[in-house]
């Protein structure tokens, strides 16, 4: 298994704090030593780092821990491998371009099922499971809204109903991005905070570090950060019910969806602003 | 302008040498400080680093100098801004999936005719003319190949037949890869060298900086390294004739074709072996 952690802000914000707690679990607060990968959205652009050394012992993680890129949508992957050797081109996350936006992938979990064939529009490099279902997803967006980019109602509706089909294949806990929105299915196991005016400081669980974040932000910041497990001990971190699609843009949730049968789930949408 | 580096070895080698005298023309001995990027093929993998930051003064350039990835083929590129604006989405190399195999390219030189329609299967990121190039060279092997990997015979006909279509809209200095093969088009500026035992000295022409390699190669090690401008200065370089497109493999020119009017061009061919 693996573990996943995002961000979506309304402002470019570093993420220096939470990936200090998170590349200690690629080996040494836990397992997850089959390589790393972190993806920044800039602008219109996309900066990734990837390495399939462990991340705790990984000195492109290092660099990343200590430099402080600042951006609006972060998706990162420590990884322990189940389908798929350890190779780079088995590291999340997966990146593709679509309607002349790139696209970022991460998953946590595994699919059993055969997965639906791919017409060849996308095609997976590595070996693994999730990176088949990051293609699965973009020719079924691609094949569904042709050349014209779908407003993001469209997307989230497409993305939902994707999320559903090979949600029911297996475990399929992930992150993608366009930059623009970020897209969290909890298929087991998936929890995040909003995080904005008032400050206040945030312990890490895994590393020995504290942040008080009203001296790194401004009284408008709203950052959400999104993650397997919590990556702060003293937070109040919302735990997503299995089987929801929640959409992240601007730091907000936007959306939160069911994905599987059942009322639509919407207690975190008043977390926002009561964190 | 901009200024191109690429590398293709029969072992995995790494670039560090060659790559520290290539950082020092953003910003130190020459004026490409619009961005820098690298990309190392990593078996089906590639690991990419980006920065709009001039490499001289970027940490994440630092940090690919001073640590030793492993590739069999490499392509860099520090940008001197001409078309589209400093930004991530601009930065060379660019990034693509064609036949389950990543496609990078990177390019130096300006076009300026009105480049070939795009059906929308690749579509650039950002502004440049050199990542719509690059869309318009993986549209046309898509559209001529289908969904079945051509051979490497069809693809450099098809990659040179290309690169004299666009380069006649311009200057169309680029290097392309699949990871198998370095594709290297000079339009106008372009020299490799091949380096095999006997190895020697190396110094490099912008720091004062030099490498035995005899000391850090094996018997059979075989590396091309191919640049706008020499690296070093005490090793025979050979400069390609503009309208050239040379395909590197395992270190080794695999064929040198014209790619404008004129007999085909292969005094390189010869330079392999008497390096």
């Amino acid at each position: 298994m693996c573990q996943l952690l995002g961000m979506s802000c309304n402002v470019p914000t570093d993420i220096c704090f939470s990936f200090t707690g998170f590349q200690a679990r690629g080996g040494i607060t836990d397992t997850h030593t089959d390589g790393w990968g972190i993806s920044f959205f800039e602008d219109h652009g996309v900066r990734m780092f990837l390495d399939h050394q462990a991340s705790a012992r990984s000195p492109i993680a290092e660099l990343v821990r200590q430099y402080p890129i600042k951006s609006k949508t972060v998706i990162s992957h420590i990884r322990k491998a189940t389908q798929g050797k350890v190779s780079l081109e088995n590291t999340h996350p997966f990146q593709r371009e679509l309607w002349g936006e790139y696209w970022v992938f991460a998953h946590n979990g595994h699919l059993s099922g055969p997965l639906p064939e791919l017409s060849g529009s996308f095609q997976p490099v590595g070996t693994t499971d999730s990176e088949r279902a990051f293609c699965v997803i973009l020719q079924a967006l691609s094949d569904r809204f042709g050349r014209n980019r779908p407003s993001l109602e469209e997307l989230t509706t497409e993305i939902e109903a994707l999320s559903k089909k090979l949600g029911a294949m297996g475990e399929f806990n992930f992150l993608l991005s366009n930059g623009k929105a970020l897209f969290a299915h909890c298929s087991t196991r998936l929890a995040y905070i909003v995080r904005q005016a008032p400050f206040t400081m945030a312990a890490l669980k895994d590393q020995n570090l504290k942040v008080n974040f009203k001296d790194v932000t401004t009284h408008h910041d709203i950052v959400a950060v999104i993650a397997t497990q919590p990556i702060t001990t003293n937070e109040d971190w919302t735990t997503l019910e299995p089987g929801t699609l929640c959409v992240f843009s601007e730091g907000k949730i936007l959306s939160s969806l069911k994905t599987v049968a059942g009322e639509p789930y919407r207690p975190e949408c008043k977390a926002v602003s009561s964190q």
